[in-house]
C-alpha cells in the first residue's frame, strides 16, 4: 500500500554527558534547536502533535512525562504521547510519529527524546536500567546489564572463534568518531592498548566496551512530504520503518549470538523502503556495548554471522571505509541518555545526508539506517532514510 | 483525507478489584478473553503489532513493560510499543493502534491496558499517582490528587451555584450501574444519604466521590475495515479519535472548571467522525472523581457550562435516560487500574453496541464516545465508535 512519506526538516541536539541542566532545560534546548534548524523556519503553532520518548528516571520526581514536553515545547495544547520501550524509546516514538503523518492525520510532528540520568543515585540507576532486562530470571539472580551482554559476547567469541581485538576495535573507532562530535560525552580518542587493558566490568567486557551513563536530549521535526520543500531545499525522507520484539530473558531466546528483534525490524524496514542493503551509505547502530555493534551489523544484514569482527578489524566500518558505522561516536563515545538515543541517531542522519556533519562528514552519503534496541534485545526498531 | 477505518472485532476484560493475580496473569487473561471473543476466531499469528498501556507501578519490580505483552500474548516477535500518558495511557495506545491501521501498515492490531496497584505500598502508590499531576507546584507543596480535584469541585460549585447533591448523584448512578457489571470492583448500590455523609477526603469530595485503587487489565483487537466481516458479523468501527494536552499545574491553566485537553480532543474526534454530538447514544467518561464526570459532560459538548449537575440530577445520565453516562459503573464503581481504564471503556462500547451487555444493556445504542484523562487534565483522548 503506497502512502504519503514523512520528511525530516529539522533536528536538534544538546550536549550529551554529565550535565548541570535538569530535564526541562534539556528538553527545551533540544526542541529550540530543532526549530532553529529548519531552513525557512517553522512557527510552533503549526505542529499538530508530539511524541516524547523517555525512560522517566525517578530521580527527577517527575511523572506524566508527556506533559513536560507539552509545557516546554511551546506548541500549545496539541496531543503529546509518551512512548517508553526501554533504550529503544525514541526509535518507537519515531515510528509512531511517522505513522501519524502516513495515516494522513498529521502534517507536522515533533519527536523528542530525553534522559536525565546522572543525578539519580547509582543504586536507583542500576534498578532502572536493570528492569529494562529480565527481572525474574536475570536481575534478581544477580545478573547486571553488562553481564547480560557479556554472556552474549562470550558466546560470540567462542562460536565464531572471533578475536577479542574486534571488540576493542569498535571502541577505538567510535571514540575516534566521537572526538569529532562536539555533542559527544567523550571527545577523545582511545588507543587499542588502553581499550584492551581497561578494567574488567563483566568478562570479556572491559570498561572501554561499555557505553557511559549520560544526560541529554534530541528532537526531530517531521512533515508530510508535500510540505517538505516549503521548509527546506534539503529534506531527508523516511523511506521505511520496522520493529520487532523478543523475550526479555536470554534463556527464552533462540540464540545468544543474534537478536531476532533486530532481524525482524530490518526486514520490515527494507520491505517498506523498496531498496536494497547495498544502497545504504552508512549505519547508526545501537552499540550500548561493543559486542552489540558486531551483532547489529550481522543482524541488520550487512555481514554474515560471525563476520562483523573481521569487517571491523579491516577498517571497513571507519568513516573512510566502505560501510561507516556510528560516525557520530555511537552510544559508546557519544553517550547513551536512554530516551534520547534513537532520536540522536536520526539527528546524525539529518546532518550527514545534508552535508552538515563538519569534521566527521562522510563522503556524499545518500541513504542511511538507524537501529535502536530496547533492553538486551527485547525490542528493536530500524528506520531507513534517503536524502531529498 | 479519507482513510481506511479501524474495526473492533474482539475485546477482553478481567475482573477489576484488589486481586490475587499478578501483572502477567492479568495481562494474559485479558488478551486470552479478547481472542476468545472474536466470533469466528483469530489465530494469534495474524496480529501484526501490539500496544501496551501501563503506568508501570514499581511494586512489581518489572520494567520494559512492552516486553511483558510480547511474552504473554503469544503473538511471536511482533513489535510492541508501550504508551504511558498517566491515567489516559490506553486512550493514547488506542490512538496509536488506530493509526497503525489507518496508515495501511498494519491489518490486525492488539491493544492491552494493565495496572497492578494494590500490592504496592501505599506510600509508593501515592507517589506514582501523585507524579501524574504537577510535582513542582502541587505535589511537593502537599497537594494530593484528590486535593487537586477538590479545588476544581469547589470552584465549580461556587461559580455555577451547583448543588452538592449533583456530585453525590454521579456516585449513586455509577454504583447502580456497577452493581450490574460482573467485572466491577464495587458491585453494590450506594444510597444518596451514604454518598452525602461518607468520610471527607478533600473538601468537598467525600469517600464516595473518589474512585478506588484497583488491579485489572483489558484488551482490544482491531482490524482494517475490509477484514472485519471475516471475523464477525457485528464489528464496531472507530469513527474518529482526538486528543489534547494542557499544563500539569492548575495555576497555569485558563480555567479550573473546564479541561481544555478534553475540549480539544472532542472537537478533533467529531471533526474526523463526520457526525454530530446528538447522534451519540451514550458516553463512557473519565470519572476518577465525581466532579470529573460533570466537567466531562460539559467539556465534551453534551451540556452547557454549569449544567451537567442539573442534567445528572434530572436522571438523564442514567441507563434509561436520554444520555446514559458510564453504564459500566465508570471509574467510580468499576474501578480504575490506571493503564487499563481507557481500554476498559472501549470494552463496554464493544458489548453495548453489539447488544451483549447483559443486565445493564442499553436500548439499541448505535454510536458511543469514550473519554480518557491523564493526570488532572494534562492530557485527554476522545474516541468515537459506530456499530457495524
Amino acid at each position: 500500500m503506497s502512502h504519503r512519506r514523512a520528511a525530516l526538516v529539522g533536528a536538534g541536539h544538546t550536549r550529551f554527558g554529565a550535565l548541570d541542566e535538569g530535564p526541562r532545560k534539556l528538553l527545551r534546548d533540544a526542541v529550540d534547536r530543532a526549530f532553529e534548524s529548519v531552513d525557512r523556519g517553522m512557527p510552533r503553532g503549526q505542529v499538530d502533535e508530539a511524541f516524547l520518548a523517555s525512560l522517566g528516571f525517578s530521580g527527577w520526581q517527575l511523572g506524566n512525562a508527556s506533559a513536560l514536553l507539552a509545557e516546554e515545547a511551546g506548541t500549545h495544547q496539541i496531543p503529546v504521547t509518551r512512548v517508553e520501550n526501554a533504550c529503544a524509546s525514541s526509535g518507537f516514538a519515531l515510528r509512531a510519529a511517522v505513522r501519524a503523518i502516513e495515516s494522513g492525520q498529521c502534517d507536522r510532528v515533533l519527536v523528542a527524546g530525553l534522559e536525565k540520568m546522572t543525578d539519580a543515585p547509582s543504586r536507583r540507576r542500576r534498578y532502572w536500567l536493570g528492569v529494562s532486562g529480565d527481572t525474574e530470571w536475570e536481575r534478581l539472580a544477580g545478573l547486571t546489564f553488562a553481564g547480560v551482554y557479556a554472556l552474549m559476547a562470550s558466546r560470540y567469541l567462542h562460536d565464531y572463534s572471533a578475536p577479542r581485538e574486534a571488540l576493542a576495535e569498535v571502541a577505538v573507532k567510535n571514540h575516534e568518531n566521537g572526538a569529532l562530535n562536539p555533542n559527544a560525552h567523550f571527545q577523545k580518542p582511545v588507543s587499542r592498548e588502553k581499550a584492551l587493558s581497561a578494567p574488567m566490568v563483566a568478562d570479556p567486557l572491559r570498561l572501554m566496551d561499555c557505553c557511559p551513563v549520560s544526560d541529554g536530549a534530541a528532537a526531530l521535526l517531521l512533515v508530510g512530504e508535500e510540505h517538505a520543500r516549503s521548509y527546506t531545499d534539503s529534506p531527508v525522507f523516511v523511506a521505511g520503518t520496522g520493529a520487532g520484539s523478543d523475550s526479555l530473558a536470554l534463556q527464552d531466546r533462540e540464540s545468544l549470538v543474534h537478536l531476532a528483534a533486530t532481524r525482524r525490524a530490518a526486514d520490515e524496514a527494507f520491505r517498506h523502503a523498496g531498496f536494497e542493503r547495498k544502497a545504504v551509505s552508512f549505519l547508526e547502530v545501537h552499540d550500548c556495548f561493543t559486542i552489540a555493534e558486531l551483532l547489529a551489523i550481522e543482524d541488520l544484514g550487512f555481514a554474515k554471522a560471525g563476520q562483523a569482527g573481521r569487517l571491523t578489524l579491516s577498517g571497513a566500518t571507519r568513516r573512510d571505509g566502505s560501510l561507516p558505522v556510528n560516525p557520530d561516536g555511537g552510544l559508546k563515545a557519544k553517550g547513551h541518555p536512554i530516551g534520547a538515543t534513537g532520536a540522536s541517531q536520526v539527528y546524525e542522519v539529518f546532518l550527514q545526508l545534508r552535508g552538515q556533519a563538519g569534521a566527521r562528514q562522510l563522503k556524499s552519503p545518500t541513504k542511511a539506517l538507524t537501529h535502536n534496541v530496547g533492553g538486551s534485545g527485547a525490542s528493536a526498531t530500524v528506520t531507513l532514510f534517503t536524502a531529498g
